[in-house]
């Protein structure tokens, strides 16, 4: 939050507190929509549905798509369903489908039967996609003509229906039945002969998705062809909504953020929650994850004491053994996991992407190994601790590589969210068997080889 | 790679392997731009100039701004200074200084010598802003008119103009002296009258930036404020450039992994490398960061050998420790580190983010370090220790957590980049710490308490 924003949010929140508020538009006629959202987002709980419901009703339904899930989630608890209809009938389709999503299902159809039978149809046929799915991101305004129409006849539902439009650059060109054909970008409209039919101008080599597509492959293919919009059609070819630029760049962010929770286990909601004790809900799980982790390693060292005890020096490596695991785990995991959000491989580029990693592991194992080895050997001037130690460190360097790369493009190939099989589970999974590994290979040197 | 890039690359490096290519354009002439430049990618490296060398020209300028820097740099490595100069000709202006930015310094001036007068004075302009500024994003390809221009005049220029603007979603409006003042959507052009001046219908509450802007704030305005372009102006309000989101996608999505990259301890330049020895090399530092804290842990604990001997159960809980003053640390430096990068905020709220921190850390300390005394002490019916290691957990969680929280907005507020105090050597610096703390605390308690 700016300054700015944050000063004026101290400001009403003073007011508030002293009790003596009286909210008048003009205390916030300088700030933008975008500013007004980071101002209810800014302010205590309890203040935001004062503020929210002080702002003029158009001022409401533009800044919703603007607020934070969490944010909007609690004010709309706090609204009548017609109020909240009154809003849909001034939203665009798409954000008006997110906020009825973000209702409880047993308020949804009290909003529902108060809007207009457009929105109505609207809305019905957006909120049976999946919330990030390109059907749950299209809006369902777009401008469309037919095939036959000319230039000029397409300039004049511009100008009819301007007003219904946010951000339109395309016009879409289809045929009697509603099946897609291309695009053209308005401005084709002021180039082209006014007596050409659109069909001879269009673009009909235009990239389109079904409503089924993942959004993280929808941000994939605007990013690859750089798009500003892209049409959604459905399964025989009918063009159903239209995805634009500006909600790309925020599931781009969202996807980043989602991959990075889930590398560090904080929870996905983390990054607009203010209260200490959800926070602390939210990441708890991947702590107490890695407690178990700590506890069962405990366990192991205590099961193999007599090694220990009698060699205390092995006790030492046990941490460096475990971190490295860790830490060439969650290196693989997270480039693996950012190449499937950032492109799109098929099977023979998985296969060559386990044996890179697999290469760079051996390569690293024994760069590592070699200094670890000389690091002991100068240390205890003993060769067989310093070849267990590094053989050790080698072996979970590869391993937790090899596991760290296979299972979040295992978890891909059977479309589960790769990014939920890093972090957490494969760095205490990696621990645990780094440990045993390295204690059940000492133990087995211990009765052979090292003397002391 | 999608499975039909990966069998068109695989096909074409059986015919070059063959030594029988016979490359004509219409090989590829299914396949777009982006596509294209997949294809170059997936190749051997012994077979991108060749493939890159039998397309049109056209195509070459087309496909080397969907190129990675990597493979790009590599490719100009081979080429002479006239063909770069040609493909200047044919390119966008920041696209072009882009491309300039990857040539080998002595390189740049024999280009620059061989390319238009006009090219030549918009890459000088361009060349001098760093990168990863505003300046080194946009491009000086817009269109502009002066405030008196009336709209039908503005469509004549339009028309003009289309052929050399890619993107042209916005006429930007000047005064005499080249001072921005506002700016018109194309579609204006249609919907209002053919006589009135622009600047009567214009916008003149539009986002600009200067030029030394960092390109994480320019993502960040542009997912505010939902643009698709965004006018750079200088010092004075002229306007010298203008940013389109195409671009700000792929920024949005490089800062995120640029993140990640210092969060995981990888290169940045990861994401597009395939050499194994490279890849290796950028993650070796890193490792070996965490090797030598592995190493220095070993140390103090054996400087307090005689504590562990008399006690060998204290070893059990160096690593659960040193693992969750890691798994605090990078949890909250990941949540700051991309607030940092998605909002904007300043010293009160700096002060808010760190007391936040405070009060989770204390509440997940307290959590965890009586999960850990209740395992402790049913397992070996010892409060002492049981007390022992709680507090030191309870002590490295909050202690992990400011420093993973301060660190990176200390960062922030002397102007370096968060995200390197992220990572390796903030989970090194906790890993050293909680051990020494541990360890320090055990003795001294022994010395007190612990009987055995």
């Amino acid at each position: 939050m700016r300054e700015e924003i944050a000063n004026r949010v101290e400001y009403l929140t003073r007011l508030f507190q002293e009790e003596r508020f009286s909210f008048s538009a003009g205390m916030i006629e300088d700030l933008k929509v975008p500013d007004i959202a980071e101002v209810i987002a800014g302010l205590d709980r309890e203040y935001r549905l004062e503020f929210f419901s002080a702002l003029d009703l158009d001022i409401k339904s533009e800044t919703i798509p603007m607020l934070d899930q969490g944010v909007l989630r609690e004010l709309l608890e706090n609204l009548e369903p017609e109020e909240i209809a009154s809003y849909v009938n001034r939203m665009a389709s798409d954000d008006a489908a997110d906020m009825i999503n973000l209702l409880e299902p047993g308020r949804v159809h009290l909003v529902l039967e108060r809007v207009s039978r457009k929105d109505y149809r609207d809305l019905i046929a957006l909120l049976r996609f999946d919330e990030e799915s390109a059907g749950g991101i299209m809006a369902r305004e777009f401008l469309v003509v037919e095939k036959d129409v000319t230039i000029s006849e397409a300039m004049k539902k511009v100008r009819d229906r301007k007003r219904q439009i946010e951000h339109l650059h395309n016009i879409y060109i289809v045929d009697s039945e509603g099946i897609l054909l291309g695009s053209i970008p308005v401005i084709s409209l002021i180039t082209e002969d006014p007596e050409t039919p659109v069909s001879e101008v269009m673009n009909a080599d235009i990239e389109r998705v079904t409503a089924d597509v993942d959004q993280e492959k929808v941000a994939f293919i605007f990013r690859k062809y750089d798009l500003y919009s892209l049409a959604v059609v459905d399964g025989r070819g009918k063009l159903v909504g239209r995805i634009t630029v500006d909600d790309v760049m925020d599931i781009i962010e969202e996807e980043a953020n989602e991959d990075i929770s889930h590398l560090v286990g904080t929870g996905e909601e983390e990054f607009w929650q203010k209260s200490p004790v959800k926070l602390s809900r939210s990441r708890m799980p991947w702590l107490v994850t890695g407690l178990a982790g700590g506890i069962a390693v405990a366990i192991i060292m205590n099961s193999f004491r007599e090694a220990l005890e009698s060699i205390i020096s092995l006790a030492f490596f046990v941490p460096v053994i475990m971190a490295m695991g860790g830490n060439v785990g969650i290196q693989s995991s997270a480039i693996v996991v950012r190449e499937l959000a950032t492109e799109d491989f098929g099977f023979v580029e998985t296969g060559r992407k386990i044996l890179r990693e697999l290469k760079v592991s051996l390569i690293n194992g024994s760069i590592l190994g070699l200094l670890l080895f000389i690091v002991v050997f100068l240390w205890f001037r003993d060769i067989s601790l310093g070849i267990l130690v590094a053989s050790c460190l080698m072996f979970i360097v590869v391993w937790a590589t090899m596991i760290g790369t296979a299972i979040p493009l295992l978890f891909h190939r059977i479309n589960v969210d790769p990014a939920l099989a890093t972090g957490p589970f494969i760095t205490t999974f990696n621990d645990i068997m780094g440990v045993l590994v390295y204690l059940a290979m000492a133990t087995v040197m211990l009765r052979f080889v090292i003397s002391h």
